[in-house]
């Protein structure tokens, strides 16, 4: 994002939340009634709402979540990720186009814990999605850039059932292949989808390890032109590849497409196998077990998350690791010892 | 292990804690000076320790780990994992063997979470390893049962340090690779090897998806006779396949060989390649700053296996979970906010 977009996205937070602020009166359950019509700028400030460090802020949010529960999960959910300059923003207008074409609404949210040095690398411009972002039937968020991953996909996670209370049908969470957000992602979606640059050269560095088992449907994208032949080659060499993996739990086997934005190719197949994909879950009883693990899971890891943080927050303990991690490197205390010693410190 | 051998255990471990309690006057400093000379009875004693429950127990062996870390990571830690079947026990006997031939102490442990139901599947029947435990030189030990994994893990983690402080040259950590034992093996070893059948086929639904981005060598075993042919196409296979990952962070791309314990080939070609990795890790950096790296990880993920174990055998915490994962699968509260709720039930 440039310098002059970030300063209109904080003026427009900033906006945003002195409206929230004249509204409280007006509570959640009159925010929750604009967002079930479909209200885009109510539902971004009820994003906003969540993203607040406030207490007050907070507070609304949690009532404005349990008042969208009953509203959300009709959509399907999806990870898209790859590295910077595979195309995602383009394959994601691209793909989105269509399915609003076909009647759909479409939200896109970000996770990118990398924004905060970057200031926004996807997503924050979103100019990159203009034909998308004129569109009533499409909502796009960026990623919430004041915090850790653990926050950012938190409030990602409850963004999703917000914007499925408004009503839209297809949620894409986009993230950068580079790191620890796309486990984030692949535990808030249903499908999880990976692009590809073609040639298994020095493109797939930007890709970290164990990413690859992650993704149920691999598409190599810019297979057009000149590039059409190397496209296909790295389809059936990735084929092959994942064959070699064992199948997932419920025994779907990824699937290798290409595509191409820019000639408009292999995008409606892609549509096609996520579909399929999701059929597979839901006749193998996969699709709705797959979400309450998944919530089971983060209601056990919100509750690390926030057990740690209270640990790691505290005075006492923040003065003291750094000398107890000197003494682990140096070998002067087992781990095991240093750990129980630290913990002697700690009084919530 | 047979019930009969089950029994025996049982009944030795318990002679061995009568011998710890006479000599508990005797103290940490006379076992660990055994433990140097390379008493390998101390050592199973002082292991006893670590594994045992009983605040006294863990109290002196809390002063051993520490009075033996000044003598500890001189060896080279090696995880060996594998499907039932693949031949890991011969594996290891032949390769064992052969490294005290050529002048090594050799210490082999095991994790297996599985053990507690299966009473050992994996090194719990001694005498399938019999020229190995019946050497000097060997000390073998099956993995501690009475707990989860991350007891398990941590035991062995420390059972290392007194390994080599009674002066093992090589430690080999045997796990199964059906779960989530080899992460945390992964996470105590400077190098880690899968063993695999040939045939892409059945045998490698047993190996759970993400294992193989974990191996630093990957070794096809059984290539003898008839199945040597297979074996050298699935080599190239995975050869073909694992060059398709990113390198690890140190720039090693894992070798792929074949073996067979029962022909005795192939097992010096596999440590030359262990000896050439730890050589690459070392030229490059990686060794120490890996072993560093996991030593602050293991305090980490202590100090968050402590509170998180506090927090769950809270009465009160005990009584609700269940209601409210209920709630959360019923779709009654989001996990966020259940988790907020279950926090204020915690006073530790």
């Amino acid at each position: 994002m440039s310098k002059e977009n970030s300063k209109n996205q904080a003026a427009k937070l900033a906006t945003e939340r002195i409206k929230i602020r004249r509204s409280a009166a007006s509570d959640a359950s009159s925010l929750i009634s604009k967002i079930k019509m479909g209200d885009r700028s109510a539902l971004g400030m009820a994003i906003t709402l969540l993203e607040s460090s406030k207490p007050q802020d907070k507070a609304l949010a949690d009532e404005l979540l349990q008042s969208a529960l009953p509203y959300s999960g009709n959509s399907i959910r999806i990870g898209i990720t790859g590295v910077p300059g595979v195309g995602k923003s383009t394959f994601i207008e691209t793909l989105g186009v269509k399915l609003i074409q076909n009647g759909k609404k479409l939200a896109v949210l970000a996770i990118d814990p990398s924004s905060q040095k970057s200031k926004g690398s996807i997503l924050g411009d979103k100019t990159r999605m203009e034909r998308l972002s004129a569109n009533e039937s499409a909502f796009i968020r960026p990623s919430p850039t004041s915090e850790a991953l653990g926050g950012v996909a938190r409030k990602t996670r409850e963004a999703i059932i917000l914007c499925e209370a408004a009503g839209y049908d297809i949620i894409l969470i986009e993230t950068v292949g580079v790191g620890q957000s796309e486990i984030a992602v692949k535990a808030m979606v249903d499908c999880f989808l990976l692009l590809m640059l073609a040639g298994a050269g020095d493109e797939l560095q930007g890709i970290k390890r164990g990413i690859m088992e992650m993704a149920d449907i691999l598409a190599i994208t810019k297979s057009d032109g000149e590039n059409i032949k190397a496209s296909n080659h790295a389809k059936s060499t990735y084929s092959g590849a994942l064959h070699l993996f064992p199948p997932t739990d419920s025994g779907w086997i990824p699937e290798v497409m290409t595509c191409s934005a820019y000639d408009e190719t292999g995008i409606d197949q892609i549509w096609a196998s996520i579909e399929k994909f999701v059929n597979h879950l839901k006749i193998k009883g996969f699709f709705d077990a797959q979400r309450h693990e998944q919530d089971v899971n983060w209601f056990r890891e919100t509750i690390q998350l926030n057990l740690l943080s209270d640990f790691y927050s505290s005075k006492a303990i923040k003065a003291a690791i750094p000398r107890f991690e000197e003494d682990i490197r140096s070998g002067k205390i087992t781990p095991f010892l240093a750990a129980k010693e630290i913990l002697t410190l700690f009084s919530p």
